[in-house]
C-alpha cells in the first residue's frame, strides 16, 4: 500500500514537470541504441511525445534495445511521411526546427523554447533528408571546435534538449503544471495502470 | 600541395580553439562505444587530454570502436589508480568534479569553467567508485525531471561538456589562443605528421 502511494507520488511529480511545448522528431535514425538514448533524454527533460518518421529505415525495435525503457513513459507517434508529421505538428502550432548545417542555421542555444518547438534529428550518416527541409521552419547547429565534424546523434539531441531544460528551469516552467487538467488526469490514470 | 595547406589550416584552426583548462576522467566506463562518443564530444568542445582510470574494467579498445576516431586527435593518459590520476591533476591545479548525486551536488551549470576543471564520469552501472570520491573537490549532477533516474554516460558527459563550451564561447575563449606557444607549436608539428 505504501509502495502504491510512493509510486503515485512519483508519477504525479513527473507529470507536474512535463513540458508539452517541446517535442522531438526522429527521421530514419538507424541504430536502436541511439533511439533509446534519445528517449531516455526526452524523459529526463520532460518531453511528452516523440515522433518517428521512417521512410527508408525500418522502425526501431525500441523495447528490446534498452534495459531502462524510457519508451514506457513516452507517447510515440509513427508517421507515414515527413509531410504527415509536419502537418500534424503545424496543426498544433509547433515550429519545426531541423538539426542541419547551412548558412542560415542558428546555434542550438539561440532557439527560443518559450515557443512550441519540434526538434528534428536525421539519420546518422545522411542527416535530415534534403527534401524534408522545406517542411521545417528553421535549421540549427551545435557549435563545433574540433577535428571531427559531427557528433553522435544521441549526443546532439541531448545537448539541444538540455538547452531547452535550462531555459525551462530558469523560467520556472518545472515549478508549475504545464499540462491541461484533462490531459494530466488522463495520463495519471493511464500511467498508474502501467 | 593545396590539400596540404588546407589540412594545415584546419589543424591550426582547431589548435587555436583548444581549451587546456578543461579535462575529462573516465573511470572504468565499460562500453567502448560510450568511450568513443565521449572522445568525439571532447574533440568538439576543445578538450586536449582525457584520463583513463581502469581499475576493474579492461582498458577500452578505442581505435576499433569508432569509425570516426576522435582518439587520433586526443592525448589519452592512462593511470594505474585514481589516486595517481588525482595527484597528477592536482599538480596541474585542476579542481576535480565528480559526476555523482549526493546532498552537496551542484548542478552541472553551476560549475565555474573559468577555473581548471576535470570532469569525472564513472562506470555505467556503478557510477564513480565510492572510495574515489574523497579525491574529488566537489560533485555535480544534471537536473532530471523524468521517470528514469539516469542518463546514458556519454549523454551526461555531452551535457556537461557543452555547458563548458557555452561558457567558453560566451566569454570569448575560442577567439584567442589558450595554449602556450611551445605546446601549440609542438602539437602542430605532431598533428601535421598524423
Amino acid at each position: 500500500m505504501i509502495k502504491t502511494d510512493e509510486r503515485r507520488e512519483r508519477i504525479e511529480t513527473v507529470l507536474k514537470q512535463k513540458q508539452p511545448s517541446l517535442t522531438v522528431v526522429l527521421e530514419n535514425i538507424h541504430d536502436p541504441h541511439n533511439v533509446s538514448a534519445i528517449l531516455r533524454t526526452c524523459d529526463a527533460v520532460g518531453v511528452m511525445e516523440v515522433h518517428l518518421v521512417y521512410t527508408f529505415e525500418s522502425f526501431p525495435e525500441i523495447s528490446k534495445a534498452s534495459s531502462v525503457s524510457a519508451s514506457k513513459w513516452m507517447s510515440i507517434v509513427k508517421h507515414k511521411s515527413f509531410e504527415d508529421c509536419s502537418s500534424y505538428l503545424k496543426s498544433k502550432n509547433f515550429l519545426i526546427a531541423a538539426s542541419h548545417l547551412d548558412i542560415y542555421s542558428k546555434t542550438h542555444d539561440e532557439i527560443d523554447f518559450t515557443e512550441n518547438v519540434a526538434l528534428v534529428f536525421g539519420n546518422e550518416q545522411r542527416g535530415i533528408t534534403e527534401e524534408y527541409l522545406r517542411f521545417c521552419d528553421f535549421s540549427f547547429r551545435i557549435p563545433m571546435h574540433g577535428m571531427i565534424q559531427s557528433l553522435n546523434v544521441s549526443v546532439a539531441a541531448a545537448v539541444c534538449l538540455f538547452e531547452a531544460e535550462k531555459q525551462f528551469r530558469i523560467s520556472g516552467r518545472y515549478d508549475s503544471i504545464q499540462l491541461d487538467k484533462d490531459v494530466f488526469d488522463n495520463k495519471l490514470k493511464n500511467w498508474l495502470l502501467k
